[in-house]
C-alpha cells in the first residue's frame, strides 16, 4: 500500500503537451486514481465545468478532497487551490438513540478539532427505538422524526463550527454511525418493518449519499457515508466499533460487547466474525439494558463495601450528592454484597448479614444505600430484591450470550484473550465486579479493554484513513449474524448462569467465595 | 454470459423470512446485480424511501430499469410495477454539428419507436465547430450555445414523444454520441482549449450523468451516457461507429472511415485499434471535408458520362432541378471525367476532350454540367479547375491517411478486407468512383460497407444491450490515437497520391485506363 493515508491529496499534474493531450478531467483523475487506488474518480458536472479554468489558473496543481462511493469508486468531493488556506474538514457522527456526538476533524492533518454532545431531539417523541418506530405510524410521523434529528445535527453543528473557527462549508465529508433505526430515521426511511416479523430494514448498505440530500448543511458537494448494518438489531454503530478496535485485522480472536440501549456482541478475528444482538432473545427483555438509571451527575457508578466495618464506600458521578444508581453501580453493589455475604448465590438479600440497612416493605426486601438525609432527592436511596433479581437475569443473559457465541465456534468464554467493552457500559463498568457476579468471564483484568465511544471512534477512522472506508464494507460483509435461538439448550445455559458467579464455580477460580 | 440482454429486468424476489432477513434494498440489489453482472446497484435516496412500501404492494415483484455508472457499477434508474403498462423507453442521440437525430427505443423489446431529425440550432451561431468554439469567447457565449442545443433537443423531443404516443417521463435512459466539441457544448463545458495547442478537451470520459443535470427533460431520475472521446479531434461519434460495426469484436482487421465535418479513420480488430483524424494534418485543411455543398434536395449526388455520346447522366437528391453538387457528386464526376479522358492523371481539364462544356474565365478552366435553363438557380452549374484541384488534394490526403495508418501496422491499403464507410460520405459515395480516382483502395466492391448513421446506431446499441455499455469503455481505452505527423515521409506519400489513381498504378489494377 503506497497510497497516502488521507482523503486530502495534493496533486501536481504533468502539464498537457502535444505528446500527452489527455483531457483536463482525465489528467486529474489519473493522478487521483493512482493516489487513492481506485479504478475511477467521479466528478460532479458542476466541478467539471469549472475544472479547465481552475487547473490553468493553478498551473496544474491542486488540493483534492476525495471519497469513495458504495461501489468502491473514487469521488472528487472538492477541489481547492494548491496552497489553499481553507481548512478541509470532516464530520464524524455517533448517532445514538439517547445522545448524539459530533466531532470535527481536519482531513489533512487528522487533528480532532472539536466535539459536541447533545441529546437526540427525538427523545421528545419517544425515549427508545420502539416508541419512535411506533410514532412513524402517526400522520407526518416519519417526516417529523427525520426533521428533529436533521435539525438537531444542523443546530449543534452551527455552534460547533463557530467554536472550531470554521464554516460549515469547510466540511466536505461526513461519516455517520448509528443503530439501524436511527440511521433509517436520519435518511427518512420508514423503519416500520424492522419491528414486525421477519424484522426487515429498508436498507443494509446505504452507501454514500450527498450530504445535501440528507439535509445536513455542509459544503454543497459534501458526501456522507452512512455506516451499513447487518440487520434491524445489529447496526452501523457496531460496525464502527469493530473497525475502531481493529477486530477485523487481529490474528487472535477477540470479543466486543456493546451495551447501550441494546446489547450486541461480536466475536472474531481477521478471518471471521460472528455477531448476535441481545434484543433477539425474549429472555433479555428488560434485562441488561434496563438496570438502574442513566449515568449522569449524582448517579452512583461505583460502590465498595469495607469487609470489616461493612460500611459502603460510594462514588457518584461528578461527586455530587447521590440521586440514583446506574448499571455499573448495581453491578459493583451486587459484587460487593456477594463478597461480603449479604446476598446468597441466588442473589437473595440475607437479612441477618444486612443489618439495619435491610427492610421488608409489602413483602419485598429493600436495602438502603444512602439515607434520606444524605441523598440529593431527600429520600432513602436503595435497591430492592426485585432490582437484584433483575440484575441476576441480566447477568445470566449476558453470560449465556457469551457462552452461546463462543460455543458456536467451539470456544468457551474463559478462552478469550481480548475483551473489548464499548459504550456507556464499557465506560463505567468495573470488570472485577462483573466477573465476581459471573456476568463477564473470569479472565485476567488486563484482557479487558474499555473502548469508550467506539461508534464515534469508527466514524472518525473512516474520515482519517481511506483504507478504513474499505474495511467498513469488508467488516459488514464478513459478519455472520447468529439469531439467538432461545431453545431448550439456551434456557439450560441461562438457568445455570442464574447463580453467582455460576453453578459451575470452576469457571470462576478468581472469585473469592463469600465467607458465609 | 447468462445475463439478460436488456436494461429492463423483471424481477421476482424471494420474500423475506426469519431465515432470510436481508433488507429490502439489498434484496432487490442482489437480484439485479446477478442479472446485470455488476458488484453493486446504486439507488437514489428518493427511491429508497419509497421502496419498502412498493415491494410489499407488489408482492416482491417489480420491473427495474437499470443502467451503469462510469465505474461500471449498476444504477437502478427506475422501478415500475411488475405488470406496469408503461412503456419504458430510451433515447439515442446523434449529436451532429450540422444536424441532430433523436431515436426513441422501447428498452424492453428493443423496438425502434420513432426518429426525429433537426438542424443543430447552433448553426445560427456558427456553421462549424471552429466558429462555435470562437463564439464561446463572447459574453454568455457558452451558456447560449448550451441552451440552443438543450432547448433544441427538448423541443424536438416533445413532438417526437407525441408521435410515439409516450410522455417524456417514459424515457429513463439516454445515450448521446457526438464529436468532442458538440458533447462539450451539450454538457456546458468550455471547449476553448480544444483548438489551442496542445488541443486539450475538458474531459475524455464524461461517463453517466443525471439527464436532469444536462437539462434534458426526461423522467426525473433518467440517466445519460455521454460517449467518451479520444481527444479533441476524435469524438464519441466515432466510438459509437466502432461499436456499431463491431470492429472491436472482429477477428479480421477492418477499417472505418467517417467523413462528416471532419475525416476520421480507425483501423483494427478485437485485439487492437489505431485511429487518426484528418484535422490533425495541415495538408488536409480545406480538403476532404470542404468539397461541394451540403447534401439536400436538388443537389447532384451522382453523375455518369456516356462513353460514346459523352452525355452527362445526372442524378439529384429527390430528383429536383439541380442547384449544386455535393462531395459524392464531385467524386463521381471526377471518376467519369477521368474514365472518358476529359481530365488527365493530374486532374487537369483537357479542353480538346471537353468540347463546348469547357470555358476559360479569367484564366481558370470551367466545365458546365447543367446549363442555366435547366438549373434551379437559373445560372450555369459547373465546376472549375480549382474545384478539381481541391478534390485531387482531398483524395490524395484521404489515400495518404489510409496508407499511413495501415503502414503503421505493416499493412497496405489494398490488404484490407472490410472497409466501413460512415456518415454522409458513406451514405452517398460510390466506392467504384472513389477507387477510380484513387481516393479509396482498389478492393472488391463487396468489401465496402455503407454504415449509414453509425453514431446513432452505436448510441442505440448501448440502450439495447448492457454488454454494449461495457464495450464503449473498452473501445475508448483500446484505441491508440496516432498523431498524423506531417513529415517528409507523409508529404512524399501525399505527392505520390496526387495523381489519378496513383503514381503507382499497380495498386489500382481494376481502374480502366483512359483511352486518351
Amino acid at each position: 500500500m503506497t497510497h497516502e493515508t488521507r482523503w486530502v491529496k495534493k496533486v501536481s499534474l504533468p502539464p498537457p503537451s502535444l505528446g500527452d493531450n489527455t483531457a483536463d478531467a482525465d489528467r486529474l483523475a489519473a493522478a487521483l486514481k493512482k493516489s487513492l487506488g481506485t479504478r475511477t474518480i467521479h466528478m460532479d458536472l458542476d466541478l467539471l465545468r469549472r475544472l479547465p479554468a481552475l487547473l490553468r489558473e493553478w498551473n496544474y496543481r491542486a488540493t483534492a478532497v476525495l471519497f469513495k462511493d458504495g461501489g468502491g469508486n473514487g469521488i472528487l468531493a472538492h477541489l481547492a487551490a494548491p496552497d489553499s488556506a481553507d481548512t478541509l474538514c470532516g464530520l464524524a457522527v455517533d448517532l445514538g438513540t439517547t445522545r448524539v456526538v459530533l466531532r470535527i476533524i481536519d482531513l489533512f492533518t487528522g487533528t480532532h478539532m472539536g466535539e459536541s454532545v447533545f441529546d437526540n431531539p427525538q427523545v421528545a417523541v419517544g425515549p427508545d427505538v420502539l416508541a419512535r418506530i411506533h410514532h412513524v405510524e402517526k400522520p407526518d410521523g416519519l417526516h417529523q422524526l427525520n426533521r428533529l434529528i436533521v435539525d438537531g445535527i444542523n443546530d449543534a453543528l452551527r455552534t460547533l463550527c463557530d467554536r472550531c473557527g470554521i464554516s460549515r462549508a469547510n466540511i466536505h465529508l461526513t461519516a455517520v454511525a448509528g443503530n439501524t433505526a436511527m440511521t433509517h430515521l436520519l435518511m427518512g426511511l420508514n423503519p416500520r418493518w424492522m419491528i414486525r416479523e421477519p424484522y426487515i430494514p429498508a436498507v443494509n448498505r446505504p452507501g454514500v449519499i450527498a450530504a445535501a440530500e440528507l439535509g445536513i448543511d455542509l459544503h454543497p458537494t459534501a458526501r456522507a457515508l452512512v455506516f451499513p448494518n447487518v440487520g434491524s438489531y445489529f447496526g452501523g454503530d457496531l460496525i464502527a466499533g469493530i473497525l475502531y478496535c481493529d477486530m477485523d485485522q487481529r490474528e487472535d480472536t477477540a470479543i466486543l460487547v456493546d451495551v447501550g440501549t441494546n446489547a450486541e456482541v461480536v466475536l472474531g478475528n481477521r478471518s471471521w466474525m460472528m455477531a448476535c444482538a441481545g434484543a433477539a432473545g425474549p429472555a433479555l427483555e428488560g434485562g441488561v439494558t434496563r438496570m438502574g438509571t442513566t449515568a449522569g451527575p449524582g448517579v452512583i457508578d461505583h460502590i465498595a463495601i469495607d469487609p470489616d466495618s461493612m460500611a459502603l464506600d460510594i462514588h457518584t458521578i461528578d461527586n455530587q450528592a447521590p440521586r440514583g444508581i446506574c448499571g455499573s453501580g448495581v453491578i459493583d453493589l451486587a459484587a460487593a454484597l456477594f463478597r461480603s455475604g449479604m446476598i446468597d448465590i441466588r442473589g437473595k438479600l440475607l437479612p441477618d448479614r444486612c443489618g439495619d440497612r435491610f427492610k421488608l416493605k409489602d413483602g419485598l426486601g429493600h436495602l438502603t444505600l444512602v439515607p434520606a438525609g444524605q441523598s440529593a432527592t431527600g429520600q432513602d436511596l436503595g435497591i430492592t430484591q426485585a432490582d437484584l433479581d433483575s440484575l441476576v437475569r441480566a447477568k445470566a443473559a449476558m453470560y449465556t450470550i457469551l457462552e452461546t457465541i463462543t460455543g458456536s465456534v467451539g470456544m468457551q468464554p474463559q478462552d478469550l484473550e481480548t475483551f473489548f467493552v464499548a459504550g456507556t457500559f464499557g465506560a463505567y463498568i468495573d470488570p472485577a465486579s462483573a466477573i465476581t457476579i459471573g456476568m463477564l468471564p473470569d479472565l485476567p483484568l488486563a484482557c479487558y479493554h474499555n473502548l469508550g465511544n467506539s461508534s464515534l471512534g469508527g466514524a472518525t477512522r473512516v474520515l482519517e484513513n481511506p483504507a478504513c472506508f474499505d474495511r467498513v464494507k469488508h467488516i459488514r460483509d464478513g459478519i455472520t449474524y447468529m439469531e439467538l435461538n432461545v431453545n431448550q439448550d439456551f434456557m439450560n445455559r441461562f438457568s445455570a448462569a442464574r447463580f453467582l458467579p455460576h453453578t459451575d464455580t470452576s469457571r470462576f477460580p478468581s472469585v473469592r467465595w463469600p465467607a458465609a
